[in-house]
């Protein structure tokens, strides 16, 4: 019978299938010291559980357990947090010896992971005051929003700079691979793309938000308001001698204080927005702007339409 | 040893983060009478899989369980509906609790629960035609689509659009939170962000989709078609004596029968787009046009590339 | 009490409206041969499920169980495999027999399907080779990349490419359906939309990506990069006596070896763009360029902003 | 270093054990004609959760969804009933194929299956209709019970009877293993085993329950009690030639009308209990008793303790 | 086809059966006052995982989270015993709404079900002191015990009384239905079956424990060892006129302190042991026996076996 | 409002009642050197996934994936036994860890769990041919049985042989803890309570086995055939000064090969039960028997029951 046989082809070819996709996926590990310590790698999933807690930990009543009061609200943070730095604790050191490209011994990764921990633990009081200005600049930076809890519980604006927040102390203690992991979690949600080693102050508001990037290099400001389909990229990079891009240069923009950017501007390259100026959407912009600038696109010419054109 | 005085450091400080984190948090949580009788907030991931239940409600076989015939279909879909309504109950009078800032009994937010319940049922098969004619409107606006059945199975838009359309009717019932939830939902998983507010007709279509804002007070008519990236905004907002956004004044397009807007088009402030009119890719658009418009934008400059050159 | 006699109202409705959706049902499934034999609709949730699977052994280590090391390696990527291969089967299936119109007998689908999945097993090697080079693409493509670990564990261009170049396969054996479902999965999670009818080359980069938009025509060479909000559209499409749209007909761009298309740039109908053009952001562009061009924008006016104005 | 070296061995050792693991289990899997077509075995989890469904389904709003009211019972009853239906057709099957030992085609099994499905149903109320009667006997026959409503909700011996019903159905429609597994479920939850080919009358109650083991050719009338440990066994069974057991001949009791059996009495082989005796605890019984008799243990000997002896 | 046809009769026998086990279901439910509110019978699955929960609290790290230290000790008990004083709410509210057959208001099932969680929160401490002599009990008792912490991780005879002293408890403040379905619970686990009104001292230890039953009247003093298959039961019971057992009269044995039953043993009635006593394994005992009695089995007569019978 | 108040006083006595139970519980650990470490307590859920492991690699296609076909079974068995391996490397060195009392380092307890799993492993394939003999044992035991395959998946004796005989492997490399963990698991699932330090030779079958005990020290011969009900266990044991039981002396029957025991026989003390006797139901037996016994009790008297009499 034909479909017996197929399927007995199927399975005698899996073998052979399986072998040559081992060896091509042997190309993709780097050498790793640590490797023969057999670590494994850090875990996506447990990651963006982590980052699940950390939000019932940063708004305690919005996100995890729906039945707080007053009274049992620090038996459930507390007991949330205390598995936060477990899981923490063992990624980063996942991370750091993912990579570690020297003959480090596997207990100085975990006991740098630690150290991590500690720091990041004493960060989260710091990192609540702030997402609290931000939570606030989306309430009064959109006539749509009815309460800050509206923004909490809604805002992807809101996601997105939480997970920035959490990612970029990671990356300020030089960890690897885990914040881009955080932060580009956020960015499936929510469309918007952060990369950790942005520098934001205060207040930062990003309205609905899909397409935004703000790059590794880029400084902003306090008060400052972004639009949906924002790049704050690069405009070109030098390449080294083998023809790959040299890695760290500052080559984003920098925004200043009180800015507003609407939305579909692009601002390449290592340029400054002066503090209080207006972007208009869909603008490309690859040169500086002095304090209180207002860059607007010229209006598109248009005419009666042909019936049937489109 | 150096790692056990670690781990105990970290122990040891985790109470005091966790008592500043509790403190933090109680600013974020408004003055609320019902708080008196401890009404929990709504919660996102119940309203997610209730969603996931009218999809399956309105589209049964596509989504839910895939092997329904004629004969029990009707089984499922009243179990499946019969939650929906527990579910919905529940979390608008959460969202009513959560809202309301005067002495209100709570009893009066369950009875208002049940009546929006009420309501919602009968509006579903009203909700049920709308989307046929938007599935209907997916097919025929998309040379790529085989069948209306894979607009209904692999479009984002017809997704968003369903959302959309549900929280609508909630936000129409004056329930607050709980429709923005849904529409967020969708916004996250397809890059399309309609608020709930907006009012759109029949056959309304938008292809791939992603970066599509459509703010809260648009109005929107029969047959229009959008494609990704296009924003529906507002130009600017009037603020309060306090500096705050003046709350609910119109001040997004009108969208009138059979207007089709190209991909990236930005449209902002109450302007009228006159049925019929056509607006091409990446405009950038603040005034209103007639009927039979066509707006586009300007063919760019082009040379040759320097070689090296980006 | 009036609770109670709403409660017994919403509970009296609910039958009328269970019925009333399932009337409504009817009109969105097509008349399908194999509903005779009830065969099932393919499944959302399990071709997700089914992409991871196939995502850990394109990528062992990196996906799926993260304590992988050489000797086991092999038995976890064929275990996998050959359930994503009964998967498969059963699904295409079930796409065959949904797309199926005339009276074919359900066996032939099942043949069909089975066919496939062996086609498909033995395509599986050259797709892994290729994504090695679409890995490779991004790390050399990004200054921010600090090794090719990074670009797969966090790249979202890389996991949109890896679902299309498996929607691909699937879509030129003829398999209706699963392949769309595949891309819009990736889509959904990155904001990257690729039509797997598109043809693309080697060392493909989508950098950020969200908004990018590929159409099903498309054909793309090797080593092309491509960022975020790019779309390869179709600029108008012709309509059949009926009004509908022709399918099939080519009217996406033609990118050909080496060119660079910068964020938010707008690429319409079937056109070529030259070997080694840089396209630059947020141009809009409906007319073939020669190799070597270079596209860009104007610079947009700018002013004084006036103190209030936005 | 000397973990290095061992995991490094476990590791090689890994492919060695699983190769001999693999051709042990060859001996264990029967020479079975359906394996040429791959029919996959019976899944004891599926069972499960289907006696799970089907609990829900005969005793509504006790097992399942708790919140059912009367007019939505229905749905819920159908929605669950359909479900069931579908896996015990494919269960039904596999037990077919996986027992079958001629050339049968894989046709045939599918056909049973379905024909067995739809018997099933039919007599779904009479089983029913009979725990009605073993629920109102638990009541009655235990003056702990407070309500029928509690033996349905905590007497594992109604949990077992209605495992054991439903399983005898199928026994009795001739299919293979999947009864067995039924009963077992039952026996690993409650401790009482009873074969699915017993025939019990109505109104039987089994009290506490661990230990008591029925038969498979016991025969049990109406209105029978029973206590924990009870046995209703084979005294001893003849071999065939080849030294096994033969199959399928009368060897356990008889039991008729209004008979109780007290905790721990043990009856073996093809005896009758005449109606209405009682047996008491502990006993021991290998001979038929008439009706209305009455057998008990004798008194133990006791005597003062000697201090520390026990 | 033979096949289509009998998948179309089970579909359409589907209603007619659907319809006959929801009228059969009715009788199956008391007439209750609270039905017409409308409220939701208890859930056996949340009552199982509430006592895990509480297991995790009175033996934290043994049970729950296997991380605990004694710095984020208090957080997790904290944590965990909140969510279980929620659900405890919930359900005994359930269960006295089952329960109530007067037209009490549902406010007041819902008032008593506080004030039973706040006694029972009250008596935790106390459990858990009785608990830490029973587990000391049974390492002392068992020669097989390495440590108490293997008592207290592997004993079905520490969980069983565990079970029991919560729902005791509950008992005791006169919940319904609830305590029951929890010691059911350790039944269904354990084998030992012990009435939540059974009054127990400290320091009680059941070795092995499969087939205990010990009765709702029950009384057993400090220091009681008990092993598997004792029986701690019923003589009979007085029928009232309507030939139903009469309720709640004392018909189960006293066990004074410091007594060992051995395993199999029954005893019967309101009978006394009295203090010091040892009871033989397989013993039927019906009488009352004084302090520091031993009461043993005969031993039986044996013979040679002739070969080949059994 | 009352209910309020009540709500309040629960939560604020919260705090002082998670204080006394977190008090409480320090008792109940003890004081062991890898604490410092912090090394977590074994996981009981684990070791219990662990187990279900094992059984799909040692009965392939009867648990795990149902749908094995001979060429892919080796991955599925290989992929599934280095899963088994890493979690009980890490289990084990938990339990060690648990147990140590001196102050050993840690690292040991690392190497020795590493050493035991290497052990473990080559194990496998003799328990493995072992547990065939035991499945034709029950095969060829009971009349009822079908064939091999049923009592592999159905028959409780099988599942907790097989629990014992991997226990058993672990308990002889001086493992503590995890063993008893094991067998208590099948103990909770069938009745059944083997201790792992029991010694059990080949083809061993327990049939229906509720109740059924088999101490540490037991010695059980080949084709031993034991019911439910039936105890092998110690007579009384010798305390030491503190009269605490004295650990590890020999005190459970010896079992020669190709005995007999009836369902509820109790057989307690180090006797011998000679070869090839049969010992009957319900007997208590704590002198040796020599070869070839038959041992039975005495028929019980019975007389005319008194109507009403029970």
């Amino acid at each position: 019978m034909k479909k017996a046989q197929f399927a007995r082809k199927v399975a005698s070819d899996l073998a052979a299938v399986v072998r040559r996709l081992c060896e091509a996926s042997r190309g993709l590990h780097p050498q790793r010291t640590c490797m023969e310590h057999r670590e494994p790698m850090p875990s996506r999933a447990v990651l963006v559980e982590m980052v699940e807690d950390l939000r019932s930990v940063l708004f305690p009543g919005y996100f995890g357990l729906a039945e707080l009061d007053a009274e049992s609200m620090e038996f459930h943070v507390g007991a949330t947090l205390d598995r936060v730095l477990r899981v923490l604790r063992e990624q980063v050191k996942r991370g750091l010896c993912f990579a570690c490209t020297e003959a480090q011994e596997c207990e100085l990764c975990d006991l740098q992971a630690l150290e991590t921990t500690y720091a990041f633990l004493g960060r989260l009081p710091e990192v609540a005051r702030i997402l609290a200005t931000d939570v606030q600049a989306a309430y009064e930076g959109d006539p749509a929003a009815t309460s800050p809890a509206e923004a909490i519980f809604c805002y992807p604006g809101v996601l997105a700079v939480m997970n920035y927040r959490l990612a970029h102390e990671l990356h300020r203690l030089g960890i690897p691979l885990i914040p881009r992991i955080i932060t580009e979690h956020a960015h499936s949600i929510t469309g918007i793309d952060i990369h950790p080693g942005a520098r934001i102050g205060e207040s930062f508001f990003i309205d609905h938000g899909t397409g935004v990037v703000i790059g590794e290099t880029c400084i902003i400001g306090n008060r400052v308001r972004i639009y949906q389909g924002v790049t704050l990229g690069a405009k070109s990079f030098p390449l080294d001698e083998e023809g790959r891009p040299v890695k760290g240069i500052p080559r984003h923009p920098i925004v200043e204080d009180d800015v507003i950017i609407y939305s579909g501007a692009t601002i390449l390259g290592r340029v400054t927005i002066g503090r209080g100026s207006v972007i208009g959407g869909n603008v490309w912009l690859t040169e500086s702007v002095p304090p209180g600038t207002r860059v607007v696109q010229a209006p598109p010419p248009h005419r009666k339409r042909t019936p049937g054109e489109d």
